[in-house]
């Protein structure tokens, strides 16, 4: 049994804890810590079955029963509690991104590679564990498409975050296009040469003025010689638009949105089929207790975890090329920004 | 927090037992009862959460902290023990069939009708609650189609039972196609009045041999004058094909078939999406856990489950209906039946 | 060049005579003949490049150049003109029902056995040649779903007919199921032995008055031991429903509509897509082409027509054993009709 | 009756030449010239009811009684061929590119402005004409998916052409993606402002050695705001894959490939549907009739063609912007090809 603590109880923080509690049967959360904890998340906490609610995470690193950390807290801290942690000797799960600097994720990399312990680290790119993007990656693993040629991803969320929240969020590229830049990589099977980004703000003028872009295509040369392309928007209205393709020298494949049901009606009007799963959590719900218990299995059995440090760097990377290349409007090369 | 025993700890008595422990927060198995109950079986109970595994089902009746039981064991049982749990007063969620025997089943009926306090009893119907034929179900209660013309079920399963569980089954149409019969219902918003059955054994000769069927297109006059068809067979052998179609005077609306992901493979042999769900276990768990959360709050909020005594009867009727059709090769009334 | 002559100018008879001038490259059609001949009729058959346009059929059987005749007037001539055509040495193409009374279509088949001259003659069962259905037998023929167990066919037209014109049709069964009893021979490649018909009046009470029904399942066993069913009613709103589905021992195939595009619009209200083409002149024009082509065909190469005179018998032969069924609310076998 | 001339009696003439004869009633073919014109060519002509077959096209510029003439000659002839035809008078339908050269398509505009007579103009981009393009443009220009801010198109021949034919062809983006580029600004009601195109040789290191590429992403920015993206590859082993989408402020809107037929046969290896329309002969051939059935009308009521020769040019300016990006691997504004 690997025990467990939780640092930071907003929402994912919670996801984890209720999918480790209810559906991973060799891992229990002993402690879950956030600096805003009250008697309503102790409530919840116990209703979840951890046993200790403390607002400083510091007793978790410290605590020498707790083989692993999930790090949920604000993105600003994952590199400096990773560092922390690895110090502390835990194993680490840290939610994406691990920072939006390349220098203090380094600090992340260089602190595990000092570390005597070996220690698991692996980053929170959850679509990684959908089971549509799973099926599309196996067929592309398995050579059914044969050489990759062309990888392509839709991503739109189904509204725009508040002007304020953009401010913050390090820009589109870096907050939400940062999923797909991972989903290219995993789905070629390796990492981006040189990108192109074209973006605009067609969806809300607010977002403009906040200094960031809501719409954007962006299209990449990757390593293996093969061309991606990736098209966001902040706002479909029909719902969480998450879908792929990966196109190949024997074929293609292809996944689709997911609906709450394959109930499809016909009137005079048409025929018509259920939207897509609204957001994230309905969406993606699977894969967030996928990812855990990879991450589970992994220290049981001592073996890598599929998605690195190295591996949560390298979106980082790729998103501040495309800033670049949207800011200087020409390719940039991923050898500009990983110095 | 409301305290269950389960009697019966098969299949899908560990199924119950794992959703209440990990996914209905407001009810707890206190004990588990199994004749064949064993170290082996001990141990899961304990890894789910429930305290006591015991042998005799009665301990459960006599508890009177426990205030529902599910009652998961073999079928010729579920008559009996029903009765005996109405008498200790537990609310009762009864698997399906409630009986073969219309007559055993008018017992529990009766025992109901007589029980001083007034008791839950919900019937395993569990398809009802599956995302698919409840969204079916709900554009046809809300008009969306208009009044209900013609209704349609397959249901196939993916592979033929041994011809030795045939023997002790009672029978495709009470086994199999009883789960369809109560749909038919379900869908049209009311019990049937007359069915024909066509039945043949195409599938597996020892399935005759032990005087089954394999193979069968039932028609129905529904009592609101809609027809109804459903077809079986036991072998699909792409898989659990699990479909229906409501057609009304103002449309149509139909379900398919789930899927483990929506990737769809495009080569020089065609365009491959995958085959249904496996069996029963993959299409349905979902329900299975949202039937049981339906019935615990039917007990808390005192309101009626959605699927009464009577509903468990209907779909035996017309089984009996159903065999007989088949026997006298004529359409059979469901008076008939009900005497 | 195949030189032609037809019978009859309303809408099949048109559409015959538009297939052969355009897409018909070694036939002719040289006269076309109808009682109702009017001046523009014949400026109608100018433009389609036909030279004589006369009232009088007679002419047509007396003109030697004419090698064919396809037959299009009223379904109660269509017995007569055969066997008159056949005494002229005519190949015949028949448009369906060759007649509704069993006795009148022997008269043909007779006339056919009795003549010196080897004649083809072939019946417009038109669904045949369409591309789905032509795609779902092929997969059954090849074997590509096993031994066929459940043959499935829904067709239901997009609105009623007048209640007038059901008086003089004949009913549903002759006049609408009849398409759909050929196409359960043509996907099982083998007859019917038995049929039971469950029917109602749901669409039209107006139907129902003039002695016929609008919505109806019927369930037959084929001479192969397969068993087959089939969906009926008078009006889809949403559109003609044209589908067709076999199983069988090593899997399924199944068809579905045809839409006039592929476009599908996702917006807050769901994801809809087109409605099946309106009616039959939408959807089989195709059809009516290539039936008419491969007639010609068959005189060509001297080769025997798909569909001959005992193929035209059939779903007439089922059509009455269906009506019977519902009259006496039973199983009839299709012997109890062959007399 | 609009007569009609056709120059050039390859491929693409002969199709125009028949379904003029077959399909477009008022509209006839009077002459075909050909410099190759041979007695085989002679009986073909004769076949679909043209009475002059000759060599030299200056026969039918020089024929008064022809109004309209069709040039299907080799590209390079079309802007001579067209300024020659308009100084004849005659109304002219010119299959796509006018030229590879944006100074001899200026030519034919001035010859346009400067006729006495006002000639219809229209150029052969016929995916304008397709059922499902048609219908995706009809939702966008409707408004129901609001103001585009995402235009896809997804073009992949279903086979790569060999070297020797790349070498003339004026390379992909003029040969191929001229289409596409005529398509997006079809799709978004407006023109393009800048292009970046990355390209690669990923089918056959022969297209390479002959200066070409095989495969390529092409990002725009429309001059609506919108962006735009094309993906095209020479090789799509499964058919020919010709797909659009366009996506707004109010949903999207997409087609997908046609098929042979709409069958699916599910076995043990999968759900299967059939590869998308071979070639453009198969899945363009009722736009070809369409194309030209319209310019037929445009001539009998004397409105616009919907596809003028400054429709004609665009598209080569955008395919020039292409290539020009990927040699200097930029964007590139289309006002810098514009001089």
């Amino acid at each position: 049994m690997i025990k467990v603590g939780i640092i930071g109880a907003g929402r994912i923080g919670k996801v984890h804890a209720t999918s480790i509690s209810t559906q991973i049967g060799n891992a229990k959360v002993k402690t879950i810590a956030d600096p805003f904890m009250n008697e309503e998340l102790e409530d919840w906490a116990k209703g979840v079955g951890i046993e200790h609610a403390i607002k400083d995470y510091q007793e978790i690193l410290a605590d020498p029963e707790i083989d692993a950390v999930l790090i949920c807290s604000p993105t600003d801290t994952h590199s400096s509690i990773s560092v922390e942690a690895i110090k502390a000797g835990k194993h680490i799960f840290c939610e994406k991104p691990i920072d939006l600097s390349v220098a203090k994720i380094k600090e992340v990399v260089q602190a595990l590679e000092e570390s005597k312990v070996k220690l698991k680290y692996q980053v929170g790119f959850n679509r990684r564990f959908d089971h549509n993007f799973e099926a599309v990656r196996e067929a592309v693993a398995e050579g059914k498409i044969g050489e990759p040629h062309i990888i392509k991803v839709t991503s739109r969320d189904p509204a725009p975050p508040p002007a304020e929240y953009v401010k913050s969020s390090g820009g589109m590229f870096l907050d939400m296009t940062i999923h797909d830049f991972d989903m290219v990589c995993f789905l070629a099977g390796c990492g981006v040469e040189e990108v192109y980004a074209k973006a605009a703000v067609l969806v809300d003028p607010e977002i403009g003025k906040a200094g960031d872009v809501d719409t954007a295509i962006v299209t990449m040369k990757m390593e293996n010689g093969a061309l991606a392309v990736i098209d966001n928007s902040r706002e479909a209205v029909y719902g969480y638009d998450q879908r792929a393709e990966v196109f190949g020298s024997k074929g293609m494949v292809a996944s689709s949105n997911d609906t709450a049901s394959s109930a499809v009606i016909s009137t005079t009007e048409g025929v018509t089929g259920e939207k897509p799963l609204y957001f994230f959590l309905e969406r993606y719900m699977d894969s967030f207790t996928k990812e855990v218990k990879c991450f589970i299995e992994a220290i049981e059995n001592d073996t890598e975890p599929p998605l690195g440090v190295l591996d949560g760097l390298k979106p980082v990377v790729i998103g501040l090329a495309a800033m670049k290349s949207v800011a200087e409007n020409r390719p940039v090369k991923i050898s500009e920004i990983e110095v």
